[in-house]
């Protein structure tokens, strides 16, 4: 019976989402973005929508950055591995927490500088999804367009959020969700998602983990882990698509709904293209750097909840 | 605690759905009616949408259709009262049970002539929603256009059914869901719906009751309730939303959900008009003769779940 079910929804995916994502090699019209994209919750890759940002070409170049950020504060965040919000080993149990990157604020022209060539003990990201774009990055502003115009037609608002990505190729983003529709347009290198429609959610082994939180001392240059108290719980993914090698085998037995199931949709999207990312999608995010020696990524989002979290 | 979640359910659908039907002057691009309706499962009524149908004026004159349809056997569904797909006493038990009309295949001028001129011991009412109007009804293909070209374009495919209906004003719908995505074209007289969200399922008391149908014997002009065999249970509203005066008491009392939450959604749909009836949306239906002495209407409609029908 259980081997019914599993082949009858994977026919239904295959039906309602195929087997690979749809490429368009220009952007869309508002209706068709609308009916064919966002009304069936199917994410697709657009070529040719942003070929006219003059991002494309400046942002390739870190001293224009530099420049234009030079006395900018900007939230830069710290992990030892490049792993934040993932799931590591508990500091005082047998078990795992949800770790968050440290947090710190530091002038621009360090921070892309720290990104760019990693230090051996620490991986800098420039990553938050608190409309940073329009504000701790306003300087960039008329490097790229406000809002993506067929898909604000399509969705009828404008983007509620507008947020930048620097990183290198030590940072990945582990499997999550977001309740945003989100278009993640990338400027410069490339980032690698692994896609898992809402509906695998049986597949992604979520359970509650203690939250946590790396400190990182610049006087000894460590990180510290720590537990928030009082205790908090986050909802998160248990599966790592991406284990090492050797532990591939003990990961299958532990998540095999995941690994034994269907994969997940792999997409590169390349500097110039732009991703619709549905919401409540998973997704694991890897990236490359471009010639600038980093991954540079503008994403524009709606919050499909936030009428509802306004009402509660 | 119920009442917090109440008066907060009531917020929400008075805040995304209003407190009337939107009206619409005259049809929307297939964008606005994507984005504004159909993705948000909400109804509206398009005026001037079906101005140009020859339809509108020829279809008023009784002879014209009998004329064209002189010699067409249709379905003519018969009941004593009006009441198809409606609860009724069972016949051998003191419950409900649900009966279907019986279907009477009829020369179509004498079937009109039924419908206008309602003899006192039955009811007569053309209503099949299986594409009837392009398959009984195929002589009056020219006077209507094939599809809504705007609702087409935006759900991005041709009607699965086109249905013809026409009936008198003794002949109700009592409150039921359809899995379609409806647009329903009024041509003649008055079609009175009212209208609940699907998310008011909780107030329908839906319950199971055995399938029946009314056989109707010409000889002797009587109508028998015979109930199915072997037995069939069909989900279907306990509510009556227009009771007899002396009843409403007591049925407020066995529905207080229904009776004492928020009144449906109340709208006329008249000649030249078009509901958009979201899938999933709570519908009753009465109706009021225009000047041929019936109600006419055709409607489009797109099947949500036949892909799910056709995996089952």
């Amino acid at each position: 019976m259980e081997g019914k079910v599993e082949s009858l929804w994977e026919e239904v995916r295959e039906l309602t989402l195929g087997t690979t994502v749809d490429r368009l090699r220009s952007p869309p019209t508002p209706l068709q973005f609308l009916r064919d994209f966002v009304s069936q919750n199917k994410p697709c890759i657009i070529s040719n929508a942003i070929s006219h940002w003059p991002a494309l070409s400046l942002w390739s170049t870190p001293s224009y950055l530099a420049t234009a950020l030079s006395s900018s504060l900007v939230s830069l965040h710290l992990t030892p591995d490049g792993q934040a919000d993932a799931l590591v080993p508990h500091p005082s149990q047998s078990s795992l927490c949800f770790v968050s990157a440290h947090v710190q604020p530091t002038l621009f022209p360090q921070a892309l500088d720290l990104i760019r060539r990693p230090p051996s003990h620490l991986v800098a990201y420039l990553q938050q999804q608190n409309d940073c774009f329009r504000t701790e990055y306003s300087e960039l502003e008329s490097d790229c367009d406000a809002h993506i115009p067929w898909a604000s037609e399509a969705l009828g608002c404008l983007p509620e959020a507008v947020n930048l990505w620097i990183g290198n190729h030590l940072s990945q983003t582990s499997f999550h969700k977001d309740h945003y529709e989100n278009l993640y347009a990338v400027v410069s290198g490339e980032k690698h998602f692994l896609l898992l429609p809402p509906t695998d959610v049986h597949r992604m082994y979520i359970k509650e983990y203690p939250a946590a939180r790396y400190s990182y001392s610049q006087e000894n240059g460590e990180f510290r882990l720590e537990v928030e108290e009082p205790e908090r719980y986050v909802p998160w993914s248990s599966v790592d698509p991406c284990p090492a090698r050797a532990s591939l085998k003990q990961e299958s037995l532990k998540f095999p709904l995941y690994f034994n199931g269907p994969k997940p949709f792999e997409v590169t999207v390349k500097a110039g293209e732009v991703l619709y990312l549905p919401s409540m999608w998973f997704h694991h995010v890897r990236q490359s750097p471009g010639d600038g020696g980093c991954t540079i990524a503008v994403n524009y989002c709606k919050d499909e909840m936030i009428f509802f979290v306004a009402l509660a």
